[in-house]
């Protein structure tokens, strides 16, 4: 069999501009190359003990920003290297490692994109099943992190009571469209936000009681008519958390999973009400999804592909075909104009 | 016997300027003015089924401050009314009510300040037994609401293991103190600021192994050397908690029992890396002492006031004689003129 092409996403240019800007748009094509000149030949790539991968669906998510920054600025996820890694699905298609089966199986961890590669260290990939046959892309979206994003930060912090009202921002992702889920299973009251009438819809279908788009409607009117707030589900930070401030019943818990508002402004937006932690004693938790694994993740496992299968939680998805879109998918990610995950 | 002076101290004017301001200063006279022209007949006020009080000590305390606004702005602690309302120690005198014995009781609440007054509902008074007869004042300091809140916050919300680092500020005060030593009783390592050499002298004596003079060091150049934090007590907020979040470790606990920062100053100070709350993934508790004195009241009457009496808990006080010198009191506390409480 002769070789076949085996490209890359190199990552060519550390973005300047804010993700809004017409200049961050126009050089998208620069900060994201495909590379296919590179090829491998599949029955012949010498294994050494490892185990040979396809990658099937690459994960796009907004947390790819922060990771496109020179190193020597200190940040909370180490930065890329040129070969962008990055979360991705994939099988495993023939293997002289002993503990891997060559079978159906799928990969999910951060890691150096290409095609095709022959990994070594079974340990730092997680194994799936599937038994349910869904679609592998299901696995990079409420079956991957953002589902269990979601689902572990719920599970450890919610502490949900009957009566509780939660703000979810933005509902319209797959975490939060995931959290307003959860939390309309346990019967409790979900305001959540939205940037367009399509998600505002979307929203609407998986339960939120009241949705309200985020362009054209000021947070704090929102929470001041339907609040107090008892949990707060943060994507956002910035002016939407003064306003959950604001609005926060006492006792109330906010879960901290994203500032994207502070990844993309260029000057970090004045929260004027910090104190309201005290008066209303908050309980102000921030995660990462990873250091909950130990605790949740074999529930998570248990609990969430029947009730996708079942349809007892629902997803949307945005996916780009090729190699060559994935540039274009992480800029509509951050710039919002993908539908869903 | 002849009726004797019943002294009050009115709140009659509303502070418009900053603490620190000259003309608020100027103005101290006139926004709480101590008046002696009531006067009470100890031998025969009518009783009516309560009890006749004395009181002892005022407890001035910076919380203060946030009380005297105009009641059109909402808060987490009720203005203050004309009379003014604080916290106090008192014996009672004389007795009608069948709950309450006049032997040498004491008497801690937040009410209507006034030397005598017949109380009706006990249930209202915290009573004690003073079996250690410390000085009545000790009641309202490290025995009272700062001690009270330093031991609760600190139960509650610390959770401390071996070799953590911990930042405590300020440390001078009567809160802040009592957290250096119950931080060091567990034998960990405490960074703490004062903003005069005489505190400095005073927390060192108490145990902190890394003290500073946060008017002329600043936080951050302190923590990066000392740091990172484990444990952070914040009564201060702004660009000292934004030097904490700097230099926490992940996981910190940040336990936010005052901003006076935000009390004080005209514009809130623009904290830069709430992001850090994700990053570190810390857990951020807001707390006012009276919601965790029903799981914790019990076991401070236990633990502290023998601890107090051994020294093995150290206190300051600072105090002031006579029902005139409330308002300089007052005055000395918000400004930092104070030595102790």
């Amino acid at each position: 069999m002769a070789p076949v092409r085996n490209g890359r996403v190199l990552f060519n240019e550390i973005p300047t501009s804010r993700w809004q800007s017409p200049l961050f748009i126009m050089r998208a094509s620069l900060t994201m190359i495909p590379v296919g000149s590179q090829t491998i030949d599949l029955e012949n790539a010498p294994l050494e003990g490892g185990f040979l991968v396809k990658t099937l669906v690459l994960s796009i998510d907004p947390y790819i920003r922060s990771r496109m920054r020179d190193s020597s600025i200190t940040g909370y996820l180490a930065t890329t290297s040129t070969i962008f890694t990055i979360r991705i699905n994939a099988v495993i298609l023939c293997t002289s490692c002993h503990d891997v089966s060559p079978s159906y199986c799928i990969v999910a961890a951060a890691i150096a994109f290409q095609e095709y590669f022959v990994a070594k260290d079974a340990s730092v990939f997680h194994m799936l099943e599937n038994k349910e046959k869904l679609p592998w892309s299901i696995y990079i979206g409420v079956l991957g992190m953002p589902g269990q994003t979601a689902h572990h930060g719920w599970r450890e912090f919610a502490h949900a009571k009957k009566g509780d009202v939660v703000f979810v921002t933005p509902g319209g992702g797959p975490i939060g469209a995931t959290v307003i889920q959860l939390a309309k299973a346990e019967g409790l009251q979900v305001i959540a936000s939205a940037h367009s009438e399509n998600k505002i819809e979307f929203i609407c279908s998986i339960g939120a009681d009241v949705a309200f788009n985020y362009k054209t409607t000021k947070a704090l009117d929102v929470l001041q008519k339907n609040g107090p707030i008892n949990i707060y589900w943060d994507n956002v930070g910035g002016e939407t958390l003064e306003a959950a401030l604001e609005a926060a019943a006492v006792g109330a818990r906010f879960i901290e999973c994203g500032m994207i508002s502070a990844y993309t402004a260029s000057e970090p937006y004045i929260v004027k009400n910090l104190v309201q932690i005290i008066a209303k004693q908050l309980r102000v938790s921030g995660f990462i999804v990873t250091s909950l694994d130990d605790k949740w993740l074999v529930d998570f496992h248990k609990e969430f592909p029947p009730k996708v299968a079942s349809d007892q939680i629902k997803y949307k998805e945005d996916v780009s075909k090729g190699l060559e879109s994935a540039g274009q998918a992480i800029l509509d990610e951050l710039t919002g104009k993908n539908k869903k995950k």
